[in-house]
């Protein structure tokens, strides 16, 4: 199990004094400093088109290990029983979250049924303890956790005892109603503003849009105040939710290793900008705004 | 002028042990709690109707002295000139900004010429020394200021000589080219997704969308890198930036004192949720997370 901090990766590699930019440092990545997303681990859900008529294609990707593992093993299972299709996006409020699932699961009588063989998850999950004892991880300072750093690609808090994926723009989690309930993952929610990080550690964070979040983010906002739409005609309807091996073209993805000496430039030339349109650098960057590179296979 | 810690506006007021929620609090605060924004210091921005022919309203407030005001003067020139008006919002980047003002103000031979009299600013004022002895400020650790606050209800970072004022969701910044270009103020961007932090005192914030951010946010991205729209029909054009006081039905505003014990029973709560919703408070909350209330006068 490889941790590493981003000051560490730095220091690992005595690079040349860094003049290059973050998005230089990521274009000048050798091929071994990329790392394949397994396709298993990817869903891709087709919204309606546009009204326009154009395709909305939204990828996730699923977290991985240690974390949300019972959430995620719903969701995979939601996904393969073609659950979503049909259902909508239901609830989009402005710089909170755009949120997907049965618009009338509330409604006992109106309710879709799940499928069998749901788990349904305690809420110590939230949390982590397999990976605690590597911590601090050397990240800027942050006012929601004693530290951060990152874990196979995908940004996490650290404590003394224990690590929880965070909430950034674009990461989805799982819906509920109030505690002890921590929701199955047939309700969905993928933040669309400011990181949302008081919800971090109080929900399941399941995964992550990597490709066409401004098709969740570019929603009209519901009127209501929690941004739910007071007409059924106002959602935008999901054609369907499928495993990617169903999806025959689906483009290959691949992130930039968290543990390359590659990211660590890219996180110290990101938090230390040097390109010319800087006049002051802020000599820290904090873990959202530090995004893991993610794209399609060249 | 008066500056007052998060931590000792709480302490100030010694309060019954919190149980209310921050929305709560925020519900209870006292008339005088309030403070009115002055009308003197709106815009009013109407964007053409959208394709269900709603109107569509973004209320802007100019930023306090001493913060970027020769920015801010510009600005206010060029409402009274009524400018803005027949230009267009014509980069829309997700998880970035929307921006506004001539499309075509890179060609010198179609732009549209600006009224006379605008400051060329230096970069400089970017931060101010006016109100750098106060600090610190007792926020919640920061990834790119050495503390944090708020001065008359807006956000602000400190460090030992200079304060600044941050970029948070709805900020509204004056864009530029590269260095020394300051920007007139006739380019203007609004940040719509995960606060854009390494752009504080790179570029002069002028202001905030108090009402109407989600005209801006849930626009139609830009299909190029920096989010521009390819055809000039994508854009949505700007029917009008005016004047407060030229629009007769304009409600009146207030927001939340940041120096009132209100604020910092709020800044408490909202750190440290105790609402049935959540099973783990957080402990702190990031300077954008804690929005200053802003609402129409009841």
């Amino acid at each position: 199990m490889s941790l590493l901090l981003i000051a560490a990766a730095a220091a690992a590699s005595p690079a040349p004094k860094p003049t290059l930019s973050a998005s230089e440092i990521i274009a000048a990545a050798p091929a071994s400093d990329w790392q394949a997303i397994d396709p298993a681990d990817l869903l891709v859900m087709d919204l309606a088109p546009d009204a326009a008529g154009r395709a909305r294609r939204v990828v996730i990707q699923l977290m991985p290990a240690p974390f949300s593992q019972a959430w995620v093993g719903n969701v995979r299972k939601l996904a393969a029983a073609h659950w979503w299709d049909g259902t909508s996006v239901y609830r989009v409020q402005d710089n909170w979250v755009s949120q997907w699932g049965d618009a009338d699961g509330e409604d006992k009588a109106k309710a879709k049924p799940l499928p069998s063989g749901l788990a349904k998850v305690p809420q110590e999950q939230y949390v982590s303890t397999a990976l605690a004892a590597s911590s601090p991880h050397g990240a800027s300072r942050d006012a929601y956790a004693p530290s951060t750093g990152y874990y196979q690609g995908w940004p996490i808090g650290y404590s003394a005892k224990v690590t929880w994926p965070v909430h950034c723009y674009a990461s989805i989690g799982v819906a509920r109603d109030n505690p002890p309930d921590t929701g199955t993952g047939a309700e969905l929610y993928a933040a669309i503003g400011h990181a949302p990080r008081q919800l971090d550690r109080n929900l399941a964070v399941v995964g992550r849009v990597i490709e066409g979040i401004q098709h969740l983010s570019s929603l009209p906002r519901g009127p209501a105040p929690m941004g739910v739409y007071a007409k059924p005609e106002e959602r935008t309807p999901i054609i369907a939710i499928h495993p990617a091996h169903e999806v025959p073209d689906l483009p290959s993805f691949e992130y930039l290793s968290t543990t390359s000496a590659t990211f660590g430039r890219y996180a110290e030339a990101s938090a230390n900008r040097r390109e010319p349109f800087y006049v002051q650098p802020a000599g820290g960057i904090d873990i959202c705004n530090l995004k893991v590179p993610v794209r399609r296979k060249p």
